[in-house]
């Protein structure tokens, strides 16, 4: 794959001088409340700068990524059909993760929804991520310095945003393989100057140990990590709510919105959690963060960063925009990256949109509810169709529950398809459990207690649905 | 612990200031056969310039370090009395390790040998590094952001002088905890503009696909785990020697002065291995490293960095200056940080120096036959002394052992210290072992062959000696 063309390279001039207009290289926040005056543009002025990126990236699509080229072709759409939120929403279908891991399957091990050449990547490549949420063919996006400098600033955004000041320290608590979460912050860190306590490779011995002798600030990790090392230091008779934690910045498993999960996080360690939202394939930064104000009501929310990324939500089954306020899943159109923009990208999370003011003075549209569980996720039993995060609210509603909790799918000798779920406690809670499910996702099934502390663990993201049904 | 004195400030500006006239800043080589002209600098050059740091260093350290300082009152010793590396020898006793972990003992966790305040670090931290190698409190060391970016220089003049281009790309194999190994290697990296595949966090399976879809030209691991990789490959029924797998940078063990190692790794790899080496304490980045002429006849040697490091040997016993040529210890005085600058360092591997202009062009100082065993490991058994890498030699020598061997060391019931050397191999070669044990150590010990890949293996420095002796 080669794009010489004038017009590739002239769409690229174009679609980079027009992120460098809107570009900061920055250490420190322009105001003690904020970190850029992005934060608190008017939507007037978001939209104008969302349109005028929409018109420019569509063009450079078309020119320089073979996939993005295919798809207008073959929808008969031109890129100038293409030149602000409205048009794009009303002209681009969906683009679903189906249709990317058919391309990657197609051309591995990359697919081509890349703009750059193999001969750019030979020459400038930087670091390469892979999705990990969904089954299937792993799709693999790069993202080149260029971007990496913008990432750094968006992601700055955020953890201001969330509370994160000069003075603070982190722990990062990952396993650094491609997964774009802990890079994202790991070099943001760097560039807010944020002393870094580097917790990759080790155990949560060892990393209780470091947080023991370092005094780090903040954790950065997954929020079943958070809650199952609070859990080695408790073993270890160490308190993680008398620790240095102040902030647990997390990603990678919906925790905010589930109810019951973000209060035990908060419990267990005395700290504020904030969300950092995202997904690998529309930005290598957050989209999603958490704000100071946190809640509307009993509601917890978060912020999407809209002059890099437009976000909608759609309808589960058709596809089409749902209005504001209803529940949909999430869609962003990347306007922030050279290697990897995206336009309408099906990310797949429930939330409900809200562009109503904010009381911290961000105008940029918020997830009420934050994230519930992503469709990709959905469990269908039987015709009855819930998530896993429903049964993990169930699990929470119960006092003396474990944090680790499984979900076993198995079909009967007689053909039936049956839920089993195992929750460590005590006491024999499961008709308790079962009620809470009951009430909750609409459906009986067998619960199983176990002994506390004997369900498996893991440091990245819990695996906690067990699939075994007959197809 | 404040230092807000004008003399603090005045010599930490003075200090700067000279670290500031030698640095560079650049993602691209000077010349195609060197990335920076100090490479080829004159041998009198190097020396003025490591005088003109020598003198600006030692005020600095007195006024900013509290462990500097207590040891120039104590010795008697004034800053001024350091003009330059001779006086500096003449002057100036070793720093051992034992030195360090008092001190750090006394000012838990970080020592008091850093030149930043508390102030200073909560302002401006940016990443901590533990040491790894010996037993004892570990030290830690902290670089900030300034720091930083003298090592990615340094670090890249090494990687380029080993071969990395432009075109190539890594795979960093290794945990990203608090080793400074692999962070100057991933910084380094994204400075040059080498594309990364994050191989953090994986097993070896992951990393073997990895490396099968993606490409990458170079591993960045520890010799041990490259030698494990490969199995693990030729196990899926891969070969690594057919791999895109063309170099691979290598630190945090001694392999290339190990007769059969280096040997055993390339020809496993079909790939160059090159040397990266340094310690913790006395420099975030490499210090030592391997250049295009690699052997001076069948003798591997690596070059110095001089111009940032002073590097010598010492006797094992008196710590004396040793001549050139002859075999001692090594010692660095780091300078090129801001934050940990030393001054004599006792890192303790064994090496001879040789000072003859290389045919590569640079003038740096040379190791011949590299490193072979770091004095902390020496083995005392019963009064004869050896290094761990002997008995990896001689089992090397044994055609078909396998990489992983074990030395246990214990006590007889009759009092006796007795060592054990496991090693792997499809037949009883029990006894050639141990007379290549007995021809390169003096000793007798028994020799148990245990069936091929039994031994555990580890990600990254392999643990090889288990001494369970009464002490």
């Amino acid at each position: 794959m080669t794009h010489p063309s004038a017009r590739a390279d002239e769409t690229r001039k174009t679609w980079k001088a027009v992120l460098e207009t809107y570009h900061e290289d920055r250490s420190t926040p322009v105001t003690p409340e904020y970190w850029s005056d992005k934060d608190t543009w008017s939507r007037d002025r978001i939209e104008a700068v969302q349109n005028e990126k929409i018109a420019a990236v569509a063009p450079f699509l078309y020119e320089n990524s073979a996939f993005y080229r295919r798809r207008f072709d073959k929808l008969g759409v031109a890129p100038t059909d293409l030149k602000d939120g409205d048009s794009l929403i009303a002209n681009w279908p969906i683009v679903t993760k189906q249709e990317m891991m058919e391309d990657a399957t197609e051309h591995p091990p990359y697919g081509t929804y890349t703009t750059c050449s193999d001969e750019d990547w030979a020459d400038r490549g930087w670091m390469l991520f892979s999705s990990s949420g969904s089954t299937g063919v792993p799709r693999v996006f790069r993202y080149t310095h260029f971007d990496r400098q913008y990432w750094e600033q968006a992601n700055a955004r955020a953890l201001y945003s969330g509370g994160l000041r000069q003075g603070d320290s982190a722990i990062p608590m990952v396993g650094f393989g491609p997964h774009v979460f802990a890079w994202g912050v790991q070099y943001t860190l760097a560039k807010m100057g944020l002393p870094v306590v580097p917790g990759g490779g080790v155990d949560g011995h060892a990393r209780a140990s470091f947080i023991d002798r370092f005094k780090p600030t903040v954790l950065v990790c997954t929020p079943s990590y958070a809650l199952y090392l609070g859990r080695v230091m408790q073993d270890m008779g160490m308190d993680p709510a008398a620790t240095s934690i102040k902030w647990m910045v997390t990603g990678g498993e919906p925790f905010s919105g589930v109810s019951g999960t973000l209060e035990r996080l908060q419990d267990l360690w005395a700290a504020k959690a904030v969300e950092f939202y995202g997904c690998t394939e529309a930005s290598p930064h957050c989209g999603g963060y958490s704000c100071p104000e946190y809640q509307e009501g009993d509601e917890p929310f978060i912020h999407f960063m809209e002059d890099i990324q437009l976000w909608e939500t759609v309808d589960a089954d058709t596809l089409s925009p749902v209005a504001d306020g209803e529940r949909g899943l999430t869609v962003c159109t990347n306007l922030n990256s050279e290697s990897s923009a995206q336009l309408r990208f099906l990310v797949g999370d429930y939330t409900r949109l809200s562009r109503e003011p904010c009381a911290c003075g961000r105008n940029h549209v918020r997830g009420l509810g934050c994230m519930t569980g992503r469709s990709d996720d959905l469990i269908n039993l039987r015709g009855i169709k819930f998530f896993p995060v429903q049964i993990e609210e169930a699990v929470r509603a119960v006092p003396g529950t474990g944090d680790e909790f499984q979900i076993r799918l198995t079909t009967q000798d007689d053909g039936l398809d049956v839920m089993r779920v195992l929750v460590e406690h005590e006491s024999d809670v499961a008709d308790r459990v079962a009620k809470e499910i009951r009430s909750r996702c609409e459906i009986r099934c067998a619960v199983e207690v176990v002994t506390p502390n004997t369900l498996p663990k893991s440091e990245m993201k819990a695996k906690r649905v067990f699939d075994e049904r007959n197809k």
